[in-house]
């Protein structure tokens, strides 16, 4: 199993505010209860962290994963520092089996 | 409520390895079932995310919060990429009450 968080690449957030959007991704994500969370946890939550080019890509992959029945979990910035109010900054993918996972983000480069 | 995640700043990582350790200790801290959990989900889980200078700085910080009955999260990283096995990277404190968390982190920098 393995969760995927994509950040868009084009805001200008500096690494403790990306590290802050993830977690916070990685959070909502991994607190509604299902078999595939205890199975991700329990096989040690396995991440990967990737670019999207812009948010138009991001709201793509949001749109696929849905389609797929993939968990999405989209992070707004309530805007208080670095950004405008309620700017997507990134989004969580499952936990889910990993091929399913890797057609939706496993095109997209390592941050 | 709040969780403070705490990263060493003498480790060579990259903002997505950064991001995906804290993002590892943040799900840790929050999967372990408390009213503490409950309230800082429910507030709309708060997160800092600071410098430790190294490792001693952060383990000090780590029997300190133990010792005031914090939770903490401690990550060590299995070395596949970037650092050597078993490296403590990072670790998250609480959530609890603002001002318990900012007695053990408050005062370190903002990545």
């Amino acid at each position: 199993m393995k969760m995927s968080i994509v950040v868009r690449k084009d805001l200008a957030m500096g690494k403790g505010k990306i590290a802050a959007q993830v977690a916070h991704a990685a959070v909502d994500c991994a607190m509604r209860k299902s078999s595939k969370v205890d199975q991700w946890v329990s096989e040690g939550q396995k991440k990967v962290v990737v670019w999207a080019k812009d948010e138009n890509e991001l709201i793509s992959l949001v749109t696929k994963a849905k389609s797929m029945g993939v968990r999405v979990c989209e992070i707004r910035d309530a805007g208080r520092t670095q950004l405008d109010p309620d700017t997507l900054t990134c989004a969580a993918f499952g936990p889910d089996e990993e091929e399913i996972i890797d057609k939706i983000t496993g095109g997209l480069k390592l941050l």
